[in-house]
Protein backbone atom coordinates (compact mmCIF):
# COMPACT_ATOMS: atom_id res chain seq x y z
CA UNK A 1 0.00 0.00 0.00
CA UNK A 2 2.86 2.07 0.74
CA UNK A 3 3.90 2.13 -2.66
CA UNK A 4 1.04 3.21 -4.10
CA UNK A 5 0.41 6.03 -1.33
CA UNK A 6 3.89 7.09 -2.62
CA UNK A 7 2.83 7.36 -6.20
CA UNK A 8 -0.58 9.11 -5.30
CA UNK A 9 1.37 11.83 -3.61
CA UNK A 10 3.89 11.80 -6.54
CA UNK A 11 0.74 12.36 -8.69
CA UNK A 12 -0.85 15.01 -6.88
CA UNK A 13 2.47 16.94 -6.64
CA UNK A 14 3.13 16.70 -10.56
CA UNK A 15 -0.53 16.81 -11.77
CA UNK A 16 -2.03 19.54 -9.87
CA UNK A 17 -5.35 18.91 -11.86
CA UNK A 18 -5.36 15.18 -10.24
CA UNK A 19 -5.36 17.00 -6.98
CA UNK A 20 -7.88 19.05 -8.07
CA UNK A 21 -10.18 15.98 -8.86
CA UNK A 22 -8.81 14.31 -5.71
CA UNK A 23 -7.95 10.99 -7.37
CA UNK A 24 -7.49 8.16 -4.64
CA UNK A 25 -7.53 4.39 -4.10
CA UNK A 26 -4.85 3.37 -6.38
CA UNK A 27 -4.45 -0.69 -6.93
CA UNK A 28 -2.31 -2.36 -9.43
CA UNK A 29 -2.01 -6.05 -9.34
CA UNK A 30 0.63 -6.13 -12.58
CA UNK A 31 -2.33 -6.55 -14.93
CA UNK A 32 -4.92 -3.92 -14.37
CA UNK A 33 -5.35 -0.43 -12.19
CA UNK A 34 -7.88 0.97 -10.43
CA UNK A 35 -8.30 4.84 -9.21
CA UNK A 36 -11.05 6.51 -7.82
CA UNK A 37 -12.51 10.17 -7.46
CA UNK A 38 -15.16 11.44 -5.62
CA UNK A 39 -18.23 13.49 -7.31
CA UNK A 40 -18.15 16.66 -5.38
CA UNK A 41 -15.04 18.19 -6.79
CA UNK A 42 -16.09 16.44 -9.92
CA UNK A 43 -19.90 17.91 -10.49
CA UNK A 44 -21.20 19.56 -13.48
CA UNK A 45 -24.47 21.75 -13.71
CA UNK A 46 -26.97 18.91 -13.65
CA UNK A 47 -25.50 17.04 -10.39
CA UNK A 48 -23.41 14.43 -12.37
CA UNK A 49 -19.67 13.53 -13.11
CA UNK A 50 -18.55 16.34 -15.65
CA UNK A 51 -17.55 14.76 -19.03
CA UNK A 52 -13.91 16.31 -18.82
CA UNK A 53 -13.58 14.75 -15.18
CA UNK A 54 -15.21 11.27 -15.62
CA UNK A 55 -13.32 10.85 -18.96
CA UNK A 56 -10.13 11.91 -17.49
CA UNK A 57 -10.02 9.88 -14.88
CA UNK A 58 -10.31 7.27 -17.24
CA UNK A 59 -7.61 8.34 -19.54
CA UNK A 60 -5.12 9.09 -16.61
CA UNK A 61 -5.92 5.10 -15.21
CA UNK A 62 -4.88 4.24 -18.77
CA UNK A 63 -1.68 5.87 -18.21
CA UNK A 64 -0.94 5.18 -14.54
CA UNK A 65 -1.50 0.76 -15.87
CA UNK A 66 1.34 1.01 -18.28
CA UNK A 67 3.21 3.81 -16.26
CA UNK A 68 3.30 1.22 -13.40
CA UNK A 69 3.74 -2.21 -15.53
CA UNK A 70 6.40 -0.37 -16.88
CA UNK A 71 7.87 0.72 -13.68
CA UNK A 72 7.88 -2.89 -12.30
CA UNK A 73 9.96 -4.53 -15.27
CA UNK A 74 12.70 -1.37 -14.47
CA UNK A 75 12.13 0.49 -18.14
CA UNK A 76 12.51 4.20 -17.58
CA UNK A 77 10.26 5.59 -19.63
CA UNK A 78 7.84 8.21 -20.99
CA UNK A 79 4.18 7.01 -21.65
CA UNK A 80 1.62 9.36 -23.73
CA UNK A 81 -1.80 8.72 -24.89
CA UNK A 82 -2.03 9.05 -29.09
CA UNK A 83 -5.22 8.36 -29.29
CA UNK A 84 -8.95 7.26 -27.54
CA UNK A 85 -12.48 6.38 -28.73
CA UNK A 86 -15.15 7.12 -25.74
CA UNK A 87 -18.29 6.58 -25.06
CA UNK A 88 -20.64 8.05 -22.52
CA UNK A 89 -23.56 5.59 -21.60
CA UNK A 90 -24.94 6.79 -18.11
CA UNK A 91 -24.58 9.89 -16.11
CA UNK A 92 -22.10 8.98 -13.43
CA UNK A 93 -24.29 9.61 -10.08
CA UNK A 94 -21.82 9.10 -7.48
CA UNK A 95 -18.12 8.62 -6.45
CA UNK A 96 -16.70 6.73 -9.42
CA UNK A 97 -14.04 4.65 -9.97
CA UNK A 98 -12.03 3.89 -13.01
CA UNK A 99 -10.35 0.12 -13.80
CA UNK A 100 -7.72 -0.17 -16.99
CA UNK A 101 -6.87 -3.63 -18.47
CA UNK A 102 -4.75 -4.13 -21.62
CA UNK A 103 -7.11 -5.05 -24.30
CA UNK A 104 -5.09 -8.00 -25.61
CA UNK A 105 -3.04 -10.09 -23.41
CA UNK A 106 -1.61 -11.38 -26.36
CA UNK A 107 -0.22 -7.90 -27.32
CA UNK A 108 1.73 -7.10 -24.44
CA UNK A 109 4.84 -9.76 -25.38
CA UNK A 110 4.98 -7.77 -28.28
CA UNK A 111 4.72 -4.66 -26.66
CA UNK A 112 7.59 -5.67 -24.55
CA UNK A 113 9.99 -6.72 -26.89
CA UNK A 114 9.33 -3.71 -29.23
CA UNK A 115 9.93 -0.94 -26.44
CA UNK A 116 13.33 -3.38 -25.45
CA UNK A 117 14.19 -3.66 -28.64
CA UNK A 118 13.10 0.13 -30.68
CA UNK A 119 12.89 1.89 -27.01
CA UNK A 120 8.99 3.24 -28.68
CA UNK A 121 5.84 1.10 -28.95
CA UNK A 122 2.32 1.24 -29.15
CA UNK A 123 -0.60 -0.58 -26.99
CA UNK A 124 -3.94 -0.69 -27.00
CA UNK A 125 -6.10 -0.39 -23.09
CA UNK A 126 -9.48 -0.22 -22.56
CA UNK A 127 -10.99 1.77 -19.05
CA UNK A 128 -14.21 1.58 -17.92
CA UNK A 129 -15.92 3.66 -15.17
CA UNK A 130 -18.87 1.58 -13.45
CA UNK A 131 -19.72 -1.93 -12.89
CA UNK A 132 -17.74 -3.78 -15.89
CA UNK A 133 -21.11 -5.13 -17.04
CA UNK A 134 -23.43 -2.12 -17.62
CA UNK A 135 -20.31 0.75 -17.48
CA UNK A 136 -21.30 4.67 -17.74
CA UNK A 137 -18.33 5.44 -19.54
CA UNK A 138 -15.78 3.29 -22.07
CA UNK A 139 -12.62 4.52 -23.07
CA UNK A 140 -10.74 2.89 -25.96
CA UNK A 141 -7.32 4.28 -25.99
CA UNK A 142 -3.71 3.64 -27.55
CA UNK A 143 -0.77 4.40 -25.56
CA UNK A 144 2.95 4.80 -26.26
CA UNK A 145 5.88 4.80 -24.31
CA UNK A 146 9.46 5.85 -25.36
CA UNK A 147 12.48 5.05 -23.46
CA UNK A 148 14.22 7.94 -22.05
CA UNK A 149 17.63 6.63 -22.59
CA UNK A 150 17.23 5.99 -26.38
CA UNK A 151 16.18 9.96 -26.62
CA UNK A 152 18.49 12.64 -27.49
CA UNK B 1 -18.51 40.70 -23.13
CA UNK B 2 -20.12 40.86 -20.30
CA UNK B 3 -23.03 37.79 -21.56
CA UNK B 4 -19.48 35.75 -22.07
CA UNK B 5 -18.12 36.84 -18.76
CA UNK B 6 -21.60 35.89 -17.14
CA UNK B 7 -21.70 32.47 -18.69
CA UNK B 8 -17.79 31.97 -17.49
CA UNK B 9 -19.09 33.22 -13.83
CA UNK B 10 -21.73 30.85 -14.08
CA UNK B 11 -19.49 28.28 -15.16
CA UNK B 12 -16.88 28.42 -12.80
CA UNK B 13 -19.93 27.78 -10.01
CA UNK B 14 -21.73 25.16 -11.50
CA UNK B 15 -18.12 22.56 -12.57
CA UNK B 16 -15.87 23.01 -10.09
CA UNK B 17 -13.19 21.44 -12.36
CA UNK B 18 -13.58 24.72 -14.82
CA UNK B 19 -12.38 26.91 -12.18
CA UNK B 20 -9.91 24.40 -11.35
CA UNK B 21 -8.22 24.56 -14.89
CA UNK B 22 -9.28 28.32 -15.12
CA UNK B 23 -10.93 28.18 -18.19
CA UNK B 24 -11.20 31.62 -19.60
CA UNK B 25 -11.64 33.54 -22.58
CA UNK B 26 -14.97 32.72 -23.67
CA UNK B 27 -15.44 33.52 -27.48
CA UNK B 28 -19.14 33.23 -29.21
CA UNK B 29 -19.83 34.31 -33.11
CA UNK B 30 -23.22 32.60 -33.15
CA UNK B 31 -21.30 29.15 -35.29
CA UNK B 32 -18.05 28.76 -32.82
CA UNK B 33 -16.91 28.61 -29.85
CA UNK B 34 -13.73 29.02 -28.25
CA UNK B 35 -12.08 28.65 -24.56
CA UNK B 36 -8.75 28.97 -22.91
CA UNK B 37 -6.69 27.58 -20.32
CA UNK B 38 -3.28 28.59 -18.87
CA UNK B 39 -0.64 26.21 -18.73
CA UNK B 40 0.57 25.98 -15.14
CA UNK B 41 -2.78 24.52 -13.50
CA UNK B 42 -2.76 22.00 -16.21
CA UNK B 43 0.30 21.16 -16.88
CA UNK B 44 1.88 17.01 -16.10
CA UNK B 45 4.48 15.34 -15.08
CA UNK B 46 6.62 16.06 -17.92
CA UNK B 47 5.82 20.04 -18.05
CA UNK B 48 2.88 20.14 -20.79
CA UNK B 49 -0.27 19.72 -20.89
CA UNK B 50 -2.41 16.89 -18.94
CA UNK B 51 -4.41 14.57 -21.03
CA UNK B 52 -7.26 14.74 -19.35
CA UNK B 53 -6.97 18.86 -19.11
CA UNK B 54 -6.42 19.51 -22.90
CA UNK B 55 -9.28 16.77 -24.10
CA UNK B 56 -11.78 18.25 -20.70
CA UNK B 57 -11.04 21.64 -22.60
CA UNK B 58 -11.71 21.00 -25.97
CA UNK B 59 -14.88 18.54 -24.46
CA UNK B 60 -16.36 21.32 -22.50
CA UNK B 61 -16.10 24.09 -25.13
CA UNK B 62 -17.88 21.50 -27.92
CA UNK B 63 -20.66 21.40 -25.01
CA UNK B 64 -20.35 25.23 -24.66
CA UNK B 65 -20.87 25.66 -28.89
CA UNK B 66 -24.28 23.56 -28.48
CA UNK B 67 -25.00 25.20 -25.14
CA UNK B 68 -25.00 28.92 -26.32
CA UNK B 69 -26.32 27.93 -30.04
CA UNK B 70 -29.47 26.56 -27.88
CA UNK B 71 -29.86 29.53 -25.55
CA UNK B 72 -29.93 31.91 -28.56
CA UNK B 73 -32.74 30.44 -29.72
CA UNK B 74 -34.62 30.37 -26.14
CA UNK B 75 -34.77 26.63 -26.90
CA UNK B 76 -34.42 25.60 -22.83
CA UNK B 77 -32.22 22.08 -23.01
CA UNK B 78 -29.60 19.58 -21.52
CA UNK B 79 -26.08 19.12 -23.49
CA UNK B 80 -24.35 15.65 -23.14
CA UNK B 81 -21.74 14.44 -24.73
CA UNK B 82 -22.28 10.75 -26.26
CA UNK B 83 -18.89 9.82 -27.64
CA UNK B 84 -16.13 11.23 -28.80
CA UNK B 85 -12.65 10.64 -30.65
CA UNK B 86 -10.11 12.23 -29.50
CA UNK B 87 -5.87 12.49 -31.61
CA UNK B 88 -3.21 14.16 -29.61
CA UNK B 89 -0.96 15.16 -32.09
CA UNK B 90 1.52 17.01 -30.23
CA UNK B 91 2.39 18.27 -26.54
CA UNK B 92 1.05 21.18 -25.40
CA UNK B 93 3.57 23.48 -24.29
CA UNK B 94 1.88 26.84 -23.74
CA UNK B 95 -1.08 28.34 -22.05
CA UNK B 96 -4.15 26.53 -24.95
CA UNK B 97 -6.90 27.57 -26.82
CA UNK B 98 -9.53 25.55 -27.97
CA UNK B 99 -12.08 26.08 -30.91
CA UNK B 100 -15.41 24.30 -31.41
CA UNK B 101 -16.98 24.12 -35.02
CA UNK B 102 -20.16 22.60 -36.15
CA UNK B 103 -18.66 19.92 -38.28
CA UNK B 104 -21.14 19.93 -41.24
CA UNK B 105 -23.44 23.16 -41.70
CA UNK B 106 -25.80 21.24 -43.49
CA UNK B 107 -26.89 19.34 -40.39
CA UNK B 108 -27.39 22.08 -38.17
CA UNK B 109 -31.15 22.76 -39.55
CA UNK B 110 -31.78 19.35 -39.46
CA UNK B 111 -30.62 19.66 -36.14
CA UNK B 112 -33.02 22.42 -34.89
CA UNK B 113 -36.02 20.69 -36.94
CA UNK B 114 -35.19 17.49 -35.01
CA UNK B 115 -35.28 19.37 -31.64
CA UNK B 116 -37.81 21.48 -31.91
CA UNK B 117 -40.05 18.08 -33.16
CA UNK B 118 -39.32 15.46 -30.96
CA UNK B 119 -37.18 17.51 -28.07
CA UNK B 120 -34.13 15.27 -28.78
CA UNK B 121 -31.23 15.79 -31.37
CA UNK B 122 -27.76 15.04 -31.67
CA UNK B 123 -25.08 16.54 -33.52
CA UNK B 124 -21.57 16.44 -34.40
CA UNK B 125 -18.72 19.00 -32.90
CA UNK B 126 -15.51 19.23 -33.98
CA UNK B 127 -13.03 20.76 -31.62
CA UNK B 128 -9.26 21.37 -31.78
CA UNK B 129 -6.79 22.74 -29.79
CA UNK B 130 -3.94 25.25 -31.52
CA UNK B 131 -3.36 26.20 -34.88
CA UNK B 132 -5.80 25.11 -37.36
CA UNK B 133 -3.96 24.17 -39.62
CA UNK B 134 -1.63 22.29 -37.20
CA UNK B 135 -3.51 21.10 -34.25
CA UNK B 136 -2.02 19.57 -30.84
CA UNK B 137 -5.40 17.97 -30.65
CA UNK B 138 -8.50 17.11 -32.64
CA UNK B 139 -11.90 15.98 -31.20
CA UNK B 140 -14.44 15.05 -33.09
CA UNK B 141 -17.70 14.56 -30.77
CA UNK B 142 -21.43 13.40 -30.85
CA UNK B 143 -23.31 15.74 -28.62
CA UNK B 144 -27.15 14.85 -27.61
CA UNK B 145 -29.67 17.97 -26.50
CA UNK B 146 -32.70 17.27 -24.73
CA UNK B 147 -35.56 19.31 -24.53
CA UNK B 148 -36.36 20.53 -20.71
CA UNK B 149 -40.27 20.83 -21.22
CA UNK B 150 -40.39 17.54 -23.12
CA UNK B 151 -38.81 15.47 -19.36
CA UNK B 152 -41.09 13.96 -16.99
Amino acid sequence: MSAEQDFLDWLHQAIPLSQAMQVRDLSFDGKSVSLSAPLSPNINDKGTGFAAATSGLATLTGWTLLTLWLKERNIEADVMIAKSELSYLAPVRADFRAEANFSDENQVADFLKKIERVGRARIPIRVYIGQSTAPELILQGDYVAVRRTDRQ
